[in-house]
């Protein structure tokens, strides 16, 4: 379970660990960095390893090469699974759903830098990252039904209609049109729209601004967004509660208010 | 069970079939399309036939004469009402939200196309569609407040919150105030303004295009639309590795993967 | 249990009854309306007491000065909790949430009427009223991250999602951040930017609006805005059926009837 920041040396992806924020880079930009049975795996295997690595911060998702992701490759992916079986299939879209779940269930909060590209399995990583940057020429698309398949992919039914509404995501999963970055922004789904150049830039800024945080509340705080999603009011109410009781016994929140008492600015270490 | 989309031939509506898309439209227009018990239950049954009419691939909502519906007519329903014994009422609230239900339990997407005065349970309607055009003119109103009645109708206080937010939703719920068409667009509940001469065309291009995608598991994104809607992020994502699985058994998904190969558009058969 | 709105006099914030409005002013202007132990405790009391006392029909919750609320004090709330026990600390964390259980569960609406400094706590009370007004100078930051907290408090990672949608809502509660007026009335978190000077005035305007309306109605709308929230659909159009039925049997949607049919105003009492 050990996961070593600095030795990480993945084999599908670019990494790069600096200062609490690691960078995970889809790297092959001749192909609009698609994704595929191996790197879907690698990717799922990082997420669930970085439970176990709280020096890191923050997490951010990118693309080489102007795009972020043409999602899972034609030749190498959708071909493939035509000739399988059922509990192939099955096996298939588990481990992609899993990518997800690995992604929202790690505590660090995960910054999307997006660009250009950003369709299929790469519009669900972008909407399974808890911030998203985008540039002017970010197209996203939910292109399922454009190869046969329905829009509920990795569980798109359920969060883009919490991101965009229901109406909007309606129209994005059955007809797998392309959602401009303008209107991605005006919808909710980018945080804000950056120069192309200040992509990287400006989702370090992000990034380097969350590890500088609490980061042991940062966890909690994805814990709740994850867990409170589909429960009551009241019982929302009680999670946070005892969650927040949680965060008020850390040192964090001591360091804050001898900071305030001191005049000074708080350095958080995350315990 | 059997349901005959060529030779259906409603009392309340009128009903047009063609090329796999059915066009609804509420048709007394000198009284700006309002519903009655007997319309109500017409539609209701209608949509509840479509789930055994997969040559229905997808489904227009309009209204004749410039209006989409001015809802529960005043003297042929809340005069009633106001006479009725508690399983009455209770029996009548059951049939408008079991068109509701018949709406979103029907596999085909709905695309409601509305202008002019579209309030109370026509609101509703639009509310339980898919995709939502309007022309400038389009003003809904979810109006019961204004007859005494609470604003949750036919599920509006489960559904508007998840297409416009929570916010937005109350106030619209607790004063009745009309949305404009602008704000519809801007909030998310309607997709796009178009112009009003072109209203219905549009609609019949957002439908034709569904109809020739891959209608079973169009079927599909609906039902999950549907049936995520309040199970945790855990569950919706093996809930949509299973529905996936099952549409890349599908033919449709060979096609398209063939059809890419060759460098051709598929043909999508629904099967 | 008796709750008289004539006579309450409140000790940690100001009070207004007239014509069925109730104005709840936090009113220590000099420190930005602060919370502190007593006030969440006295608040909390209140909003349980509403729920006896039908003559109150709209709530208002106000600051003076020229702001909302700078949320808990750092001396009167903060400094206290780095001294106290786990069982100390829950107990707090429980009070808060209380607060907001109670403006949840009283039946009147509550109109926000926000300016200047809107922060902590009090971005939390803005965020568990109905219907938020606020003007250009509103700030709104729910900052828990800046004192080494979780973003999680009082309901905000369950509410604040479903009012402005996940993507920007966890921005807010990982960052910290300010929202703009501006941003507010964009996501649909404020319902409208009202000029300083009229804030007030059109508090009152839409919180009398309300009264004015069927008020026992108003109160069925808010309980199913609550209850209904992670029901499944068809568990929310059968909650629906039942309590719109309850309100058909009132005397208000009668008088609404016979008021439309004499082509008059309807007057309605609340039953």
């Amino acid at each position: 379970m050990n996961f070593d920041p600095r030795g990480f040396d993945p084999k599908h992806f670019r990494w790069n660990f600096e200062e609490g924020v690691a960078t995970v880079t889809l790297n092959r930009p001749e192909r609009k960095n698609p994704l595929t049975f191996d790197s879907y795996a690698e990717l799922r295997d990082m997420f669930r390893a970085l439970a176990y690595a709280p020096e890191v911060k923050a997490v951010i998702m990118a693309g080489a090469g102007g795009n972020f992701s043409s999602g899972g490759d034609v030749h190498e992916i959708i071909g493939p699974l035509t000739e399988m079986d059922m509990p192939q299939l099955l096996a298939f879209t588990r481990m992609t759903g899993d990518l997800v779940k690995a992604m929202r269930g790690c505590p660090q909060p995960i910054v999307a830098a997006l660009d250009g590209i950003c369709v299929g399995a790469g519009a669900i990583i972008a909407m399974a990252s808890d911030i998203r940057l985008a540039t002017a020429r970010t197209k996203t698309a939910f292109l399922f039904t454009r190869v046969g398949l329905a829009g509920c992919d990795m569980g798109a039914c359920a969060i883009l209609p919490r991101i965009i509404g229901q109406g909007r995501a309606s129209e994005l999963l059955f007809t797998g049109r392309v959602m401009t970055a303008e209107e991605g922004e005006r919808w909710g789904f980018h945080n804000r729209i950056v120069a192309g150049e200040a992509l990287l830039d400006e989702a370090v800024a992000v990034a380097q601004g969350l590890a500088a945080g609490p980061t042991f509340a940062h966890g909690i705080t994805k814990t709740q967004l994850n867990t409170e999603w589909n429960v009551s009011l009241e019982t929302a109410i009680e999670m946070e509660a005892q969650a927040q009781a949680i965060c008020m016994a850390t040192k964090d929140f001591r360091r804050a208010f001898e900071a305030f008492a001191a005049k000074s600015t708080p350095v958080f270490e995350g315990d």
